[in-house]
């Protein structure tokens, strides 16, 4: 039985080699992920030599939920990330694994159903796939040597993911979690800044416009805003505007 | 030859399977870390399944310094980080990667010779090489499948040193320092904002203003702000002044 844990689940499209599919599974168990989905693996399913790999998470592979397409595969999700090696799709927003993951956290724990999807071996995700995600994940990797297998980009962003988790479990032991403000607090505070900054022309010239936006909305999930601090940040720029149609 | 950037070494302690040490060559190349330290390998050296696994970072272990002991391998160090499953010795930092790397960026910024040691697959690494270790980092991984392997340890922690150089770079790049604002930054950004606001009319009825004043001074000073934060913050009160003045 699967972990009753909120969590992604992790969407292998197209997966060529058994050994990477049992790889991937125990990548996604060593940070406690327990949700798999195969979108037509190439060699069927169930996959011996996943099997064979995925040794001491081999649960995973029983479990896993057997797609035909991807529109199957994440039909019943909200949100959906594709992991690329480079954003090719410029037209959706580019997260590093650490933000998709705290991004993620705080779908979640307001009920969105999330989904992370990773392409086939060497030749990637396909566009039409990505056109299919929310939003993009890319690793920050060496340039002349930008050579993630499956399973590295599985662990890297299942590492990420436990990193969320274990940050906003440190809150509850302290017994911040009411004063804080929660994930749906602080996307709120995030998009009335970032609309009013694009209003006011802030994000510019157009080309920055992407990486200021990523920053601020950086700015606010870094900082242990109090749902006090948050009321305070939002009365302050609906006074800015009152100020600005004064004239 | 290897990269000038400045870099920590990493150290693999008595490796076993040479296809572990290349795994572990592409883990750090994919990273762009290129300072292998090759520490007593159980199938001697060079090894011909490292050549074979490393395809594409067959260049790390080329120019890989063998040493005959722990010792050896750390000779020329000022500060060294072990990597263990569990911290063990209790008398020592123990860091996340993270801050393993952030430490580790400062140092070598400073001027220190850092290294990271890996211990051997399986045991992991001895007591007696930990002791010469100056900090422990460790992994979170999931307690009931704490099963990664040494070049999925060398990824994380590869992974962590890039996102910390590129914060650095990053920061350099935008003319901005990657340290935490001072008192006197912070001082000013609060100076701005509350003159501001108070044009504005924020701060109102004017019983309250003072308490509203504090509130925001407070708000600013527990934010762990960064200069590059600081900036943005200005620049965006000044486009929203700028907004307003042209009506």
């Amino acid at each position: 039985m699967p972990s009753d844990t909120p969590q992604p689940a992790f969407v292998l499209i197209r997966p060529q080699m058994g050994e990477n599919i049992g790889a991937a599974a125990r990548a996604m168990w060593n940070f406690g992920l327990d949700r798999m989905r195969v979108v037509a693996p190439r060699d069927g399913w169930p996959n011996p030599s996943a099997v064979a790999m995925a040794s001491g998470a081999g649960r995973l592979l029983d479990e896993a939920v057997l797609a035909g397409d991807v529109a199957e595969g994440i039909a019943d999700r909200t949100f959906v990330y594709a992991t690329t090696a480079r954003p090719r799709e410029l037209t959706k927003p580019v997260f590093t694994p650490e933000a998709a993951m705290r991004d993620a956290a705080n779908r979640i724990a307001r009920g969105e159903k999330v989904a992370v999807m990773f392409g086939p071996e060497r030749a990637g995700m396909e566009n039409a796939d990505i056109a299919q995600a929310n939003a993009i994940i890319t690793v920050p990797v060496n340039p002349d040597f930008p050579s993630l297998n499956l399973a590295q980009c599985v662990l890297l962003v299942g590492y990420e993911w436990r990193r969320a988790v274990e940050e906003a479990e440190e809150m509850v032991l302290r017994g911040q979690r009411t004063e804080l403000a929660e994930g749906a607090e602080i996307e709120a505070l995030a998009r009335h800044y970032e609309e009013r900054m694009d209003e006011a022309g802030f994000f510019y010239p157009p080309e920055k416009a992407d990486s200021m936006k990523l920053n601020l909305r950086n700015l606010w999930s870094r900082m242990p805003l109090t749902r006090a601090d948050v009321q305070m940040l939002h009365g302050m720029m609906r006074q800015l505007v009152r100020w600005k149609d004064k004239g």
